[in-house]
Order: C-alpha cells, then sequence, then structure tokens
C-alpha cells in the first residue's frame, strides 16, 4: 500500500472515514472511470467540461484539440481540478434525510504541462485509447504528423489527490428501522449494449472481444504461464 | 421551443454544431442525470465535486451539510460551475484520431443562493429526492426541523446553460475506410440490477414498482384519463 501525503485541499473535513489516500485505491478509479470532470478559472467563473483522460503510473494524461479554449487555458500551467465519479448503487433509506449513493470518487488537484515530446505525446494517446478499450491501438490506424500537430496532450502529476468512497446499506436512525417502507440498495452499473457496426465497415470484419464483450472495469488479462525452471 | 440566451461563456467556438442551447433538451438531459460536477474556486483553486441535484421548473437545487466545505463556499455566492454528463456509447472510429464518444453534456453557470424559505426548502428537498426515484417521498419520512436546519440547500437559476451533444456514428477519414478494422458504436447506459434489501427490513414490505424496475429516464407515466364531459 501507498499512501498519496493528503494536503489541507484534499482532506476531509466532514465524514473523514469516506476519505482515501491509498494509490492502488485512487488508480483503481481513475482507471474504471471511462471520463473525468475537469476545473479550471477563466476571468474569475469556473468552468468544467467532461473529458475522457489516462492514467499512466503516477501521470493523468487528457487530451484535446489545440485549439480548444479548455487546452489553451491549461497548457499555461494554471490550476486545475480532475474528478472522476462511479456511480455504484442508490440508496434507500426510510427518511428522506438518509437517502444517499454508493459511489467511488477521485479528486485530483494541480498544473498541467504540455507535453512537447514526441515519444511521450505518442504514448499518452494510445493510453488515452486503451483506457477506453483495451487492445484497441493494435488494431487501429495510429496518428499522423499532422494529427499529432492538431492535438495537445496535457500531464497532470497525481501527487496531490484523494478517493471519496461511500458503500453498503441505508444508515437509517434506529426509530425509523420500524416504518413500513421499503429501504436497501439499487445497485447501478454502466453496461454495455450490442455493438453496432459502422454503415460502412467492410464484409466480414470480424468483432474483437474486447468489443463484443465491452465492460468495465476491463477484465483482467489472465496470468501469464509460469516459466518453468528445468 | 425556448431558447437560452448564448453567452460568450457558453457559446461553443469549436464544433458549434454540437452545442445546444434548447431549453427542453437541456432540462432533460439535467432530468435523466442521476449526479452533476460542481466547480467553484477556493483562493484561485478550482475545486470539481461530484453531488446530486434536482430541476424545477427553471431552477437547479443542490444541497448537503450545513457544515460542508463546498456549501459555505457556495452560498456567498461565489460563481459556479455545473456540469451534468451521460455517456451514450464509445465510438470506435479506424483511426486513433477519430476515437470518440457520445454524450450528451449540460453545462450551467451561475452563482447560487441560499433557500432559506422554508416551503422552498422542503419542496427542494423533496424534488431532490424524487430526482432519484421518482414517487419516493409518498413513501418515507419526511424531514424534521433539526435535519431542515442540519442541510443548506441551493438555488441556482439555469439562465446562463447550454447543452453539447455527439451521437451517431465515427466520422473517419474516406482512405481509411479500407482498413481491416472494426468501427463502430458499442452503446452504454447505467444499468440498475436487482434490489438489494436493508438487512433490518421488516418482513413482508412490498418492494415499489419504481424500485423493482429502476431504470433512467424514469418511465413517462401514463396519461391521465381524459377527464369525459357529460
Amino acid at each position: 500500500m501507498t499512501l498519496i501525503a493528503p494536503t489541507e485541499r484534499t482532506t476531509l473535513h466532514r465524514r473523514a472515514n469516506r476519505g482515501c489516500f491509498e494509490r492502488e485505491v485512487i488508480n483503481a478509479i481513475l482507471d474504471e472511470a471511462l471520463i473525468c470532470h475537469i476545473g479550471f478559472v477563466v476571468d474569475g467563473q469556473p468552468f468544467v467540461l467532461p473529458t475522457t483522460h489516462a492514467r499512466v503510473q503516477e501521470r493523468l494524461y487528457v487530451h484535446g484539440a489545440a485549439a480548444s479554449r479548455m487546452l489553451r487555458t491549461l497548457e499555461r500551467g494554471t490550476p486545475v481540478s480532475v474528478t472522476v465519479t462511479l456511480i455504484d448503487g442508490l440508496v434507500l433509506a426510510r427518511s428522506a434525510f438518509h437517502h444517499s449513493m454508493n459511489y467511488r470518487s477521485v479528486l485530483v488537484l494541480g498544473s498541467a504541462r504540455e507535453v512537447e515530446e514526441q515519444s511521450e505525446k505518442r504514448a499518452a494517446l494510445a493510453a488515452l485509447v486503451e483506457h477506453v478499450v483495451a487492445g484497441r491501438t493494435a488494431d487501429v490506424r495510429a496518428p499522423s504528423a499532422p494529427e499529432l500537430r492538431a492535438t495537445t496532450v496535457l500531464c497532470l502529476p497525481i501527487c496531490e489527490a484523494s478517493a471519496k468512497i461511500r458503500s453498503g446499506a441505508p444508515l437509517d436512525d434506529a426509530e425509523d428501522l420500524a416504518l413500513p417502507c421499503w429501504a436497501g440498495v439499487i445497485p447501478l452499473r454502466l453496461q454495455a449494449g450490442a455493438p453496432l457496426p459502422d454503415a460502412q465497415l467492410r464484409a466480414g470484419t470480424p468483432v474483437p472481444d474486447a468489443v463484443a464483450c465491452y465492460r468495465r472495469p476491463a477484465p483482467t488479462p489472465p496470468a501469464a504461464a509460469e516459466s518453468v525452471g528445468d
């Protein structure tokens, strides 16, 4: 277990038991979430925009069109907040007050830098595709030089971050337990439907397993067979 | 169709065709999304936190513990950004560059006010429960006076807002169409599992239909039977 150092800004002041600074937990939430919400400030006004992200070791990458207003703001090193949230269930208590949700969220604070080095940029763009569909980069055309120039990639180190997690049953007041009201949890998860092939798909193109059986978190690949010594 | 007036801050400068200012579209996205991400600024640092919301007509409500840092910051009328995002599918193109997602998101900008008036506060708290499970307030214990005092409710008028929507197939370059690579869309939706009853549930408590068959957007209630004149 590796801990990320708590800071005043990432420490929960209420319900501190829901906070978590374990890097493995934070990484798993970042990896399972398809998108993040990025917050940044322009002329005192916060903006929150959704985008995809990818984690590589202790770095978070986001990307966008080089012409994008968000990217041009962030590449100047302005303070940024990146939040991902997984909704695991609805917590239905016997009182309106104790209704809640089960969720896992991560908050990362810091400043992003633009990735200029071409091999890091290519690796980050590949990670962004792999983050969404594991194995996909092997099947698709890699970015061309003009596509690379048209894309800005930003890197945010994951060094000021925390997770917040709620799980389990409703927490009702003792005197409400006798109420004639259903209570419990409705589990929720992001579910994939049957893949819709593109109208221009070449006949006979096979559907990759990672597409046909899409799910998050991605299934863990089988462990490599142990090498047998002689 | 009612339009919300575009502002410089809510106008898309790129891919303007994905932007939408129709109030009915914006409302439907706000209503379907279970949670929003709220952005606010403390000492120049943006924070983005997930929370539940509810829309009542042209107002957005959020709530939290009166002691919460976020609520205490927002109730001072500081600029706020509220974003909701629905992920509808993964768009798998033949090139890494043209990968995308189908989504519907809404951005609301403004300043929140604390709801002090008790009937508006009660109505907003009921809307927050109804937003998650339609019909739930009729079944549960309403907030007590101490619970009301312990809860802060904020109201953000939906008057500076826009939606951004991407739908449909991948948009590949013509020269990539011949690549031997699967392309198309993986549809995604938030799916409810079988409800998990609380361990302390009274035996024989029925599961309400809205819980047993939970889905989003909530099914439209059947139209009331026409009153027959005599």
